[in-house]
């Protein structure tokens, strides 16, 4: 159904106001522009569609990283192996992949960034988290600084690092174990603190739900908690808060 | 905003098309008729609203009762407690209260029940949901079949009550503990099984989880499980099943 | 024993009556005719057997599938691998595999599909279970509408299909992660809604436990839960429920 | 110690430079201003200190109420009960309890409140939660916006919202049982949301385990989770994100 | 239906053969003697039937102990309150009550006792799970050593008792906290162990949990387990397996 | 130390009482002939040492089969691989293997068996483990009634098979997924039941706890459980109670 | 049996040494002397017995204070109630409590202390489980430093407390909700810490789950655990680590 | 910054002592020379840094087995495979691997070794965990003494082994299963019991969960627990223990 036909018939007489009234009614969403609406949203607000590759077969990979990139002349994905890089790579050349982060994208040169996300790490072993949270941000718009391995068992490691930390508009802080990075950093800092537990450690980290118990938990004030391992959810919503900030 | 007046002035060419469209872009959802279309599902549907009495506020509790038996001349109210009982009676003296089930409820009279659904028991310290179950099952216009402590411990108890069982529409089965009393049933019937596990135990039953987990795993077909002690939601979809065996 | 013959016996005077009411007192429970009614039962009920492939030996799986397909016409097994297909095609080679659901069937020609359920996915990753439960359905004698990729996490996708969703008589909402798309779909319809929770997810999704707790706490009226990923399950169930409707 | 006595001893040559520095070496770390720093932080940054009432013996409590109502003319304490609230009001006349949200506050009259945070729930029962967030939020100086039930399952009251939900900075989605309000919100609106499980609900909620997990396996983008009932832990975090917006 | 006289019509020529075969086909389970046989089979074994107290309505405890101690002259109840006592013994003065095992009982004089079960605790809060085992047993008529206390945290008091453990034909291990006792009994001797968790501790023993998983993991042959704090089933158990030994 | 030599000395008159009571103090455990006693205690009972041969280096198992067969001239080792057994086999030719129960074994010709074990199975999938049940009784001298497929789900083909299962001294239920074998097998038989929870299964199942939190909580009496998939355990307890009976 | 005069006659002749060595073989434990080596051993250590007050009986716990204050002059109690306290005052009146601590002991005057035990904690609901593990510390002969409410939250709180911490033997940390305090309090100093999670905490805390898991989770060398609010059991520990050092 | 240099300006007039405080609250946590004194600590306490070698990439755990072999002559890594026991010795061709314990180590030879530190097991499944803390200590200083397969379902076995255990400064109690060996262990001895959880076992075990919680809830004295398969964390804190004792 087309409501600006409908409406111009109303105009001109050729359907009577109550038939109108109850073709609106029942108006699928969608012809209210909605999902236009929500299309516009996106381009809007500067993010694009993602892409969560693992799992995904082959033909379907594809098929989104083509159009997508010719649409919108940018792709973000998650999670790629090195076998969908090779994937990809045949039909879009210019297709770029971080083997730590294991993104997988296509990105527009010359890309402004803006404001300043903090991404932190307890260890070495949270990187991969870390990176994709950081890229994330980046690929959004974000000045990312990296502060990796300042895990609270060393503690003068991250109080060294105060001044860099208090710089940003949001810190991401991503460690596994015991997963008390976020409520020292939430202690020293005035803005928002994203927490990602990682499923780095053995035993009764039980995969990841120790640190995201200890997360949920912290005493600190200004700290809120996503899934396991997602630095993506991280660095969108660090993107989120930082435009706030530099709006 | 009002659509059949916007209709109308563009009908009157008092508002263009183009700025019709945009206002229909941004219409509240319920300006379409969208509530009161499913206020009238409700009623087309025989389901009236119910109320989760439990830690209701009193003036809240009492304020809805007055308002539904007055509009709809009946009130199905779940969890209730015998003080609730005494504060709504003293306003809607015909409400009337199911100790066992903690029903409070007013209910027109002369109600016809149709079709046929049977409500099983493990044991006897299942009844309370139970009836929470056949109670509600009853009020939206079901006929019920009570067949209590049939649990798989004594099997030829339940077997004995086969003929009962297989006339059923839909079976509503409330089991604790080791919680296999839908399975059971769901191979000796062939209509669909609605499971509802009970928190009646104690030890490793972990308030309800143990039942929830066999019912979940059961090997029969034709078996489904809710909330463990949820009888009214039992007794609700038992009766959408019911009626459309009665239709 | 004979009952058959024990009564015509006892009709004869050849065998008294206490030692005939003695020996039905221990009477195994076939001799009753019991099996046997349980046989005519799927038959009659339209349910024929179904084998779960997964961890079935090879040689126990092809005698299945060559004695039922010769008996019945017809087999449907789930979980099958594409191993599995390659065996059992040699010796039955009118056997069919779809590798997205994993089933491996024999179905005969023609058969009519009646009523209608629909079958709903939050994301594309949720489709093999989903079509698990549609082809189930279809097998059993439904007709069945795919309503995939519409998660609540993008409502306008789900709600502009709303016209479809309440003409089923049963739907069966397929979900991981959050698994919050039965609460929607129950809140949009009147039929009952079978639940799915799927394993898709990682981290906090605790192999479906997340969508598994989701569904059983659903505010919603009129919803139930099967097991995670028992895609079978609710397809047997939505058979039961639409064929009640269709009588 | 004291920093600026050593520096003038050094100046006159009273203390050798090796002396001072190791004398610097051992300093306790507030001497170093750091913990007056931190002091000052909290009052540049408008968070004065707050107090968990629950559980504090009464004299501590009373203690804490008079100092701080006297050194800073105002408190905020949450999950105080109406015992701690008489106790409190004999010391302290102006303090103001909520028994919804158990806020005990004394608070400065004409406080200016800039930005907007929507808190919105899934039901009424989320109310008390709810209301801890909106006024940790009001009391930090921020305008907020209540937006309560409007649940999932009846999710046209959601959508008819839709323009309020969007023109936040922040939304504080507080939600038990299924807890699918945050996925639906973060994909409505661009802003930042926090989710907050609350404990409502029964059987397999588990004390609000069942929200807490779907959030944080939300599908949307924007969205974070803090404890369960932790109304004032998603208060405080709003108000950060909306200063950053009206900075 | 009476069998006998269907048969008995059979014989006369009243009823033909196929009749009675169909009617025999649909008989009830009870019909055949079955529940006869079941109610012998109780008689018979010695045990007869025993009720759980806790949570039963007052009326229907107070019908059971009269039935069952005036056709039976005897009734065992576990799990009772004084309450319950004082309730009981007003309608049934012969009832004793053992507040430690809380055993509200009717038991004949002079029974005799056979065989050997030893009822073994780690420490002295177990023991009223213990005395609900050992008292169990005696009234199903074993002889019963208890052996309390000898807890592994002081592994030479459960070593001085070797020779009484033994000496019994099976042993029932009741332990909370680390649950270990169980194993080292089960090292010790030759005949069966029953191991009962108990609900004894704090912290990390959630409620059994630990007690239970550490007596599922026994490193130790022939050991099995029951229920969190279920004395009753251990005491049942034991005398099944000491009556084989005396039979 | 030698016991008897120390005795002699004493005897002799060559060591002081005093010193002789000194030396018995610290007397190591085996001295006593503890492990000697021990070592009688296995071969009297007749329950040899059995080999858990799962994750055994290689080197070690060899050892352990080539030195016990040639002690005893038996061994029983539970979950060998196909690999095990051909490394044994080279070096113990007499070694038999069953690739079902996964036992690796050299068992002497013409074992008695006496008693009766029935170990049942609710589906074909638990058939590994009931198998490891069954032959470890029948190796350590017990007649095994193999009852399998006869899951509660269709509950007359347990029923059928009552006759075969009262005969029995212990029965062994094996089960996965809803695990309610047990309760129903013990509400038929007045003979102690084992029951053994199975990993077989998926999704809720969470690898047999469901299971085995349906067997712990049987509302049935005489039945105990012993850890997931311990095939090999409920062998050895049922060979215990056997026992006790044809003694 | 008396093991001396066994010797005597062994001695003398009148029993044969064959005969006094069947008799050592069955010599119960305690009659070698190790009962009271173990009541030695304790004497020696100085390590006295202890009392679990809660739940246990009045007339028992009274026995035990009567019978260990009169034997030892000392008793050390714990988790004892104030009707605890007032029942032993009649009958032991030296007896003094701590309602803090619940700690309620009898206790010589003028013991000297030694060492250092730090007992640190992260807030100020943490202390009664500190408290508990400091008296218990100070009664076996440490002196402790009590360091509390250094939460993680304020790093600066902790580190400005540096100097007192690193100049223990063995610290003690008690925290619940996030539970991070031990892994930092092992990064700072050299000695053993042996960490305390406390049920302090609502939501995700699951009851001292939280703070558990982070701490066996950390990061940090020399860290141990013991169970939930096991103040006791980590004064214990700490006295022995300490008396190591002052030896 | 220098803070020497700022100290000499001070001194020498050219820096006022205002702007000399000003600079030193800002002062890196580094400058202080806080890095430098935590790397002296490490030094002088002899606990050089260790490598957790598991998922380390190959280019960074080369880098620092070259980097530490050359300034410490020293390095100890824990979880290492044989591929990176490859890796690493074509660069460092003194390093040293031990498969069992899977530690890659070099080490100075004719190191002294103090003290005792004794590591028992329960089982030789166990001893790979074992092995990694008996080597740590070793490595660290300590003497060991091994006690291997001890476990308590043949309590006699470790009873035998009593003389050596209480010789030690600190135990290493190694378990899976059920776990019960470090409560004997801590029953037996005087010294700290240091307790690991083993992931040893099937089933109800749940990766070591079952004896990590039998730990947590042990009965004994003076035990604490670290994470599951933690040796090298039990090593270190052994390490320590026994050097208090030494020193």
């Amino acid at each position: 159904m087309d409501v600006k036909k409908l409406l111009e018939q109303v105009r001109d007489g050729v359907v009577q106001v109550e038939d109108a009234q109850e073709a609106l009614k029942n108006l699928p969403y969608e012809d209210l522009g909605y999902a236009k609406l929500d299309h516009h949203r996106k381009l809007r607000s500067g993010f694009g569609e993602t892409v969560f590759c693992q799992g995904k077969p082959d033909a379907f990979l594809l098929e989104i990283y083509k159009r997508l990139s010719e649409r919108d002349g940018e792709v973000l994905g998650t999670r790629a192996s090195e076998e969908q890089h090779r994937l990809v790579k045949e039909a879009v050349p210019q297709v770029a992949y971080d083997p730590i982060s294991r993104i997988l994208k296509v990105e527009k040169e010359g890309k402004e960034r803006k404001g300043l996300v903090a991404v932190c790490t307890g260890g070495t072993a949270d990187i991969p988290v870390a990176e994709e949270a950081a890229q994330t941000a980046e690929y959004f718009g974000c000045r990312v600084d990296r502060i990796f391995d300042v895990g609270v068992a060393g503690i003068h490691r991250l109080l060294s690092q105060r001044e860099r930390i208090v710089r940003a508009n949001c810190i991401v802080a991503v460690a596994g174990m015991e997963g008390a990075l976020g409520t020292v950093l939430a202690g020293l800092a005035d803005c928002p603190v994203v927490a990602v537990p990682t499923s780095v450690g053995y035993g009764a980290s039980f995969h990841g739900l120790s640190a995201l118990l200890t997360m949920l938990n912290s005493c600190a004030n200004g700290i809120s908690v996503v899934n396991i391992d997602n630095g993506y959810g991280a660095g969108y919503l660090a993107t989120q808060i930082n435009r706030l900030a530099v709006k």
